[in-house]
């Protein structure tokens, strides 16, 4: 049997561990999991292109543990009141090839973006750091305001979207949450006197939602919405003033902000940042980026953990995701009808009472 | 919603429907997708290889509906009590990107497998045949002797497996069916006056299970067991006097029979045939052969089969494969206690009443 979650349970067992604790354990599997970078297949993801979007199938392994998320990618369903993104993924045993964990991941991308974002910001932003602009308040907004407050105890928002009622949504979730938050009036305005800058817009073109004037000396950039080719939200100027730390370069320079740069531009990897390879900051002064994408190395994290909690908790269902003959060279039997396998013990009964 | 069907359900929609209905309409779907060949995405499969196994991902696309199959090849699994092959597999809506249907596909593999193979055979056995050696008695062996029973009324049956169990076990399960079931003594015997034979042995390793001299003039051969690089069980010189008909060319050239010839030896895609561009069987004296190793749309058209039959029939469950917020850009929402949500209305309700 395998242990199925659906979006419901994922939302019970982020509420039955408490938000905070559930950040805290989804980070360091995070970290768990880039520290181990060679472990991992970095295979590509295997995409189907139609007019309306792209569905896209990400697997990844350790040697131990396969998985993969099935997501798409589809602009146009916002005007059918539907989401752009929803994702579902699987873990498997690779010993037998066994599936065993199934769950939603459309939460649960939304979980790992965020808390990916906090991992990195947490070697990369200056310590003291308290403040964060928000800029572009859709659906990943809430879940990087939560982790970041959470984990890192950064109190203090300054948020703007160019929707007004995008920010109403952003205000109502937080309510609950002990923070600050500062309604700007734009990007600029955000950004001022923030010491971390997260973009997260949803436009799908060449933006510039940070000019290079905008950030101040020591500023972290978390840039999580420039995240497929032809999106960016940085001006060029900006990112070659500073540092840029990524999740897997041959990835991101096709999707990220770096799409922008020389394919040589140097650019260091999130995983040598974990295991000391690269310093991170380098003095309090340093504008260091985040250009964040996504990657399976994620959703296995996220999976990984969301077992182990399924475990812990009891929350899921089990479900016959594939069939389990009694005898596994005799898949046949499953077809023959119950009442038929049924009859003849109670027809061996009736003889052996004869 | 997405509909889920285990492999128990699977297995019910087979009895609800009845085995003779669900070969012809499973013959028919095959036949309907193979006719549209060029509506097909032919995307080649994705693979993670490992000491004990493969995991592969199977995807395809007909532009409105998206199908990928997980499955693993586990040759060890046996010794472990497990099957050597699991599988499950969905389908997803083109326009939105969002899955429909989610399925067992360990049952339905070994059910669409048998039912390409009558597929083929309607189109190059000839007319009359009646008799069908099947060679290889393991977890596939009853799919096609039903498959060949019900569609084509192929009711003499000469088997014959190194395995004395496999040969008990089949001919327990095949015990319900009308077919008059003759054990041999060898694949030689076996083959003695068949006008089919089919191969479904499980040596990984390149066997000759049909020798030249064992296949008399007009037979038609069913050769499902060489399936995979290194995997073989057709003498080659019985390949080299046969009409050789494949399911898509480049993929069994790698994994077919037909790996032993040369990579421009002429074969014949089974598209072909079910669309008038090839005549199949040129004489009563040919030897045709089916040189089968399964194929992505063979899974399209089983799990469209399977979904349309568990909206006719009711079967299978409604899960919430991935996240449906009320509020596709408010994500964060399902986050939320559901006692909180609750708790807002009833408070309003107060206010009205004050």
């Amino acid at each position: 049997m395998v242990t199925f979650l659906s979006a419901r349970d994922v939302a019970r067992l982020v509420q039955r561990v408490g938000a905070r604790q559930f950040w805290f354990r989804l980070v360091d599997y995070l970290r768990q999991d880039f520290s181990r970078w060679r472990d991992f297949d970095k295979s590509p993801r295997f995409a189907s292109h139609s007019p309306g979007g792209v569905i896209e199938l990400m697997p990844t392994s350790d040697g131990e543990t396969f998985a993969f998320k099935y997501v798409n990618g589809h602009p146009g369903n916002t005007a059918l009141c539907l989401q752009t993104v929803v994702a579902f993924g699987a873990l498997a045993d690779v010993e037998t090839g066994y599936p065993i964990f199934l769950s939603d991941m459309t939460l649960a991308t939304a979980l790992r973006t965020a808390a990916t974002s906090v991992l990195a910001a947490s070697r990369l932003a200056r310590p003291e750091s308290r403040t964060m602009a928000l800029i572009g308040l859709g659906a990943q907004s809430e879940f990087q305001a939560s982790a970041f407050r959470e984990v890192l105890g950064v109190d203090r928002l300054r948020v703007f979207d160019v929707d007004a009622e995008a920010t109403e949504k952003f205000v109502r979730n937080m309510a609950p949450v002990e923070l600050e938050i500062t309604r700007c009036v734009d990007a600029r305005s955000a950004a001022e006197g923030a010491d971390i800058v997260t973009t997260i817009t949803a436009d799908k073109k060449r933006a510039t939602i940070l000019g290079d004037d905008m950030i101040a000396a020591g500023t972290h950039i978390n840039a999580v919405g420039g995240d497929c080719p032809g999106k960016t939200e940085l001006a060029r100027a900006l990112l070659l003033r500073s540092d840029i730390f990524v999740e897997y370069a041959p990835q991101t320079r096709i999707e990220g902000e770096i799409q922008q740069l020389a394919p040589e531009h140097p650019v260091t990897e999130l995983h040598e940042l974990l295991t000391g390879a690269h310093a991170g900051r380098t003095s309090p002064g340093a504008v260091t980026i985040f250009d964040s994408v996504g990657f399976a190395l994620e959703d296995f994290a996220v999976l990984r953990l969301l077992r182990d909690l399924a475990r812990e908790t009891g929350v899921g269902t089990e479900i016959e995701l594939t069939a389990a003959p009694a005898n596994p060279k005799d898949l046949f039997a499953l077809l023959q009808p119950q009442s038929e396998r049924r009859r003849t013990p109670s027809r061996d009964a009736v003889n052996l009472a004869d």
